[in-house]
């Protein structure tokens, strides 16, 4: 180890002490036929864990890390072996990227190209080695000011050129590296203001940007999945695709939905007015959940805090979603997250994702009992017993009117509902995680 | 006058200090070749301005109604002479209303009908008589305690079975009554929580209405404008049709995208996240511009206050893009408004009516002048020029692909962006309110 | 029993399936020197559980009580007497009511007062049989549209002298039924718009309110403890109480800050933009915590949502506070909560009191291993030290100078900071919750 | 003119469309026996101005300046030259500044001092020459990595005493300058969490650092204000002076009260959950409007936005509340705004200025109107006339007691109350602002 100097990580159930333990996450247990690592095929986010900083808008980076004293390529090869060591400690199988977090802008596309090619040679001699894999790659396409007013969105031809170059780039690296998954995130893909925007425009270009992408996937045989990350806001005041339901709005209407799936960040959920859940029910219902950007926000702040989860509620219907899902296929739980800037030290890092992963584990535990319970099932089929026979099969059948239903109205006017008890099924839902332990 | 005994209200222009008079809002007057009465099509809500009584969650109705000593049907024919009477005063000449709001509910469904008929005989007389116009109906199927688990979506059949023969009702009273569009407003069409609710089974049942009522319409030979009113919570957690990109996807989905267009309220877009503008952009980029829900919110307040509007920068917004729309054919100006609690007079109803028309007159107004100006059209022109011609054109038409966008960048990596000066634009907008008045 | 027909409820540990069983509440555990119940003293709410028929603003009750066939003061009595059996099914020593609560409104003040005290001698006798105890008692000067302008901060001085007469009214019987303590919530002490509002006239005129309270609770030799209970908004637009530190603010100009502390509720210090700890915190810190609304409100929602405490990490920390208070001498833990609109059976009122209570029971047994543990004191010492000795203990101690501290920082420019590992803080407190049952 | 190139801005009144002149601002202009320059105090703040490169958490700077090109200690001097050249283009008396924005950091704190005192000559000099003020200054005690845990209430002493000298050096510095008042903003005085923090020891610190502060300032007799600055989140989850009412409650308790005024920033009062004018009223009501940060927040955004104020409606209203309290004394109207990210050029630097100007400036023409006219005066006299006679007049002068009030509101149980009017002010309002030009 180099960059680490960990004490080996090991799984010591929820009674240890020891901070530097995992207490559910036991990678080889199987769990409904799967094993644990298999279910949630955690990955470590290079730009939170690797070139993270943490600054923010109003002081300076706080990080200590034990690559800052290098710079350019030299840093970038340091940070290639750290994540490959972190990897290793933490057991975790995969790893994601954008563009710009593995490699150095050069003074121009071409040098930044031969830049991004040195490091993935590297990048990929280091997955031989370990047999660690890439979960999906990306193109940043917002940071550097050319992106100032839009990527495929910009009001500047020579913007989506240059946005196209490297989404090209970025998907004959996801080719040559084995990505699972290649996600878009257009954080400048929306606008400050209506007022000077046009917006069908604007949405319409970034349709013929990812038609282009899939053209050119196909061209070269890329056969990981597309994935949309939806957020609301951010660093925009209205980003195109604010939540899970107007990315689908979007590419059904661009005839795009066979083409792409969701990457659902739960911070960005939240933003947005939904609760985490609800963005993973509405993409599993409609079979496009891809993969997850696990964190959590703030509850009293209003902007992207990409906490570690450490919230067993979320994380236990999170899992729960997943698991009704069949898993996640292509894509796995990404940890979009990184530590508060007052958890600088390099050891911050292996805390962090110990929480997040045990977290997720617990809630993996739990879920996994509860389906076996039928728990969620048994409450539905009951409550929605009246859908499966009389007038309740006809409407699900489609094989009544109003004049009907209006007739059955008649006679039955007098209609008698049943509590649903949610405080009750609350009530029960802690039970089921505070029980999780028993068995150990 | 029974009900309501006000001096005639006239259009005195902008500098009259007669609070009973219209300072914008001068119904005849022609501006850009239509009226200002057309313009904007205003409409008095029937449940706000006739059957609201300002009660809050913490404190009974404050509102002083002179018809409020009658009971029963007497009530509700008092109310409809009302509604004739502040029609004529405020030279308005449309109305809506839901089921609930024109007539009590009987012992059972029958009655309850037997009651409507009664009072919408009523109501087609005094038509006839003054040349009023309903704009739309509805039913209310959220207030009843039969739909506190849904009506379309809810766990219950038999209510899925009663909902559906009140809009069959209201539908046959479209028709009777000339409705120029007929709303959808889900006001129980969404969850509590998703712990133990079936999303997929109450959206589809949802769509499966939707459809029920299409064909009835179709056979009854309405051929009003179906409209869906988004909003994102209240009373539930979480409403299905959230806002309009939501809607949107569920249309599409369901292939009812051409049946619908949008009924948009001021009030539900900020609840939702999203400015009015942009959910009256995005319907009106989809041709989905029906109607508007004429209101504005509480900056500081997280719930629907539905305060009658009286912001400008917010009337102009709308006006320019309803202008751009081409109007909105078979729907109008709605004021989904009530007076504030504590505005409870009956001279209030008069008062804040004449505030919200005022405020939408100037807007019309100013929007009208931008866009003879060509104001915004300009700024846009300007800044999108690089889609008209080279590498910017061939994007737009389709005719191109990443590898010739990549060469392209390889060869242009320096970029230079234009700012945008938002700030100009704001500081121009305000010139425009500003100078509105000088011609007159 | 007459009202409720539920088999005796026992505890019966956390792994119990029986819905209606305590997991974690086990009122004569001692923990700590002290029984469970000692240390929470539940408190029932008369108005969410004996008045609350869950309506909404946009619906009717919903509410199935075994009242409900009864009218005015027989009604009222039937109340009186379901709740001295729910205090006994869920042996529960507490309850608190506002005046409205217990007896209906007569025709004049004079008939309501008498009404309140037919109900109140039987309260009375109630409490001799059970020994049960009245926590606090409260006038309601929010839900008549008297108040519709606010009571003691209304512009009409005559509402004034009726809102100090039922104060008044309700001082006597605080003292009468030996209430432990006495509330004021400002439900319309705030404004609807500032545009409008002598604020500064409003406050003096508050502060002149609660004078002639405390001039008269001595006069009566009424001991128990003033409460003030904060809250931002709603149902004005701006409370006077926002918070409990605009309280503290108030209560220091007005030189009450001795005659007053405060009763704490969770969902509003949410929507004051601040955690239930924070105001319990700062209110522990300047010794005004008083007493607690225990409840909850929803995450996504903007209103008072007041659901039963389900959220175990809020009641852990809530209970940290308490206990680190040395409880709550004349306070308690009032559920100051109601069920959902759509857990409207009879039964749902004993679900989620026991769903609440064996939350905060959970919470308690948390926080007292934490702090015989010294988890936090020990963070915290170790986190602070540096003041414990040299310059920062001279800052401490008030003995130093800018210029000192100019000379000390000149010789130490030079500054180490160490990362708070915030993220490992929140999994040990995951730890400890989930290992709450080792014991058991 | 070295970094401006701007042809002379003009007053041109509001019909001019030249969009680098005045419309509303006329410096000379004499309003209420006062000009236009004295009754607004505009300031330049150099942050944003002259250090901000318009970056934000997803990007890199985007602003465009033309001292880009230089480094360290020419770039500073550079910067003061640009100031220098802005002010007078704009017409503008007053600046302010941190510490950090004029002089670049030192090795050590003696050579950041040394910046310091190289770049205030230079200040001093231009001063004299150009006959231009220092508002008010303040130390960056918040950027610096060192600052992570807090400033005054860090958890190491080590960091107080860096900031106790910093904020000396700054003290010397406005004796020196001249400053009309002096600033403290607590960026990190606040807290990640509560979990791991000591609150009650890190605000009694805080104190303990004002305390020292005052004490310094009489012993070098500077004689300027001091001013709070409330924010109630960011960069913290939670700062100690959340708003102006917390920060009462906090100089109260600590005896300080007498020795602060605030500071109050518009975007600030908003996140807080406040409108800018509450703000401004409460602090106007305890003589403690020191001193305004204008700018404004995104309606819809949850963070600082610190934007160009351009909505009439507000700085109406603050103009208001600032004629009422007979102006800002020793503070005035500092310009804590920067231009958005897409506003990146140098020329917005003159045009966001002026149009934060001219909508102040139109607020001032329209609020002092309103105050010839009595408008609200008129409102609330009539409003609440009841306290002056009667009942009400020995309320206010303390001269009755709840049993004299009780026998009162027997008699008087039949409660009239009157209709606030509040969309009719709100639609005369309007009038105010469009017919402002009139006269004109």
């Amino acid at each position: 180890m180099t960059y680490f100097n960990q004490k080996q990580i090991n799984y010591e159930g929820p009674y240890s002490t020891n901070p530097l333990s995992f207490k559910y996450f036991n990678p080889e247990e199987v769990i409904g036929g799967k094993t644990m690592k298999d279910h949630m095929k955690f990955s470590v986010a290079y730009w939170h864990t690797f070139t993270e900083d943490l600054s923010d808008p109003f002081g300076g980076g706080t990080a200590v890390r034990n690559w800052d004293h290098l710079d350019g390529m030299d840093r970038a090869k340091a940070r290639v072996e750290a994540m490959f060591e972190l990897l290793e400690i933490l057991n975790v199988d995969y790893f994601c990227f954008h563009d710009a977090d593995i490699a150095p802008e050069g003074k121009d596309l071409k040098e930044t190209n031969e830049n991004l090619d040195e490091i993935v040679a590297l990048i990929k001699e280091k997955m031989a080695e370990t047999n660690k894999k890439l979960l999906w790659n990306t193109a940043n396409n917002f940071s550097h000011e050319r992106f100032v007013l839009g990527a495929a969105s910009s009001s500047n031809a020579d913007v989506f050129a240059y946005a196209a170059a490297k989404v090209k780039k970025q998907l004959d690296i996801a080719k040559e590296l084995g990505a699972s998954s290649y996600v878009f995130w257009g954080g400048r893909e929306g606008y400050e203001s209506l007022l000077n925007t046009d917006m069908k425009l604007e949405t319409d270009n970034l349709a013929r940007f990812f038609k282009l992408a899939k053209a050119y996937a196909e061209k070269i045989g890329f056969e990981g999945q597309f994935l949309i990350e939806p957020k609301p806001k951010e660093p925009t005041s209205h980003q195109y695709d604010f939540d899970v339901e107007s990315g689908h709005a979007f590419l059904q209407k661009h005839g795009l939905d066979d083409v792409f799936k969701f990457n659902i960040e739960a911070n960005h959920a939240t933003l947005a007015g939904h609760s985490f859940q609800h963005e993973l029910r509405y993409a599993r219902d409609n079979d496009m959940l891809g993969s997850v950007d696990a964190n959590q926000g703030h509850p009293l702040l209003g902007w992207d805090t990409d906490e570690f989860p450490t919230d067993v509620y979320e994380t236990t219907m999170a899992m729960y979603e997943i698991l009704k899902n069949g898993g996640l296929d292509k894509g796995g739980l990404n940890f979009d997250a990184k530590p508060r800037r007052t958890s600088f030290a390099q050891e911050d890092l292996i805390h962090t994702h110990i929480a997040g992963m045990d977290a997720f584990a617990l809630g993996l535990r739990v879920a996994h009992k509860m389906i076996e319970d039928n728990f969620f099932e048994n409450i539905v089929d009951e409550k929605y017993k009246s859908y499966t026979e009389g007038i309740g099969q006809k409407i699900v059948e489609g094989e009544t009117s109003l004049e009907e239903l209006e007739a059955y109205a008649l006679e039955n006017s007098e209609i008698t509902n049943k509590s649903d008890h949610l405080e009750l099924v609350k009530s029960q839902i802690n039970q089921y995680i505070l029980n999780i332990n028993r068995g150990v």
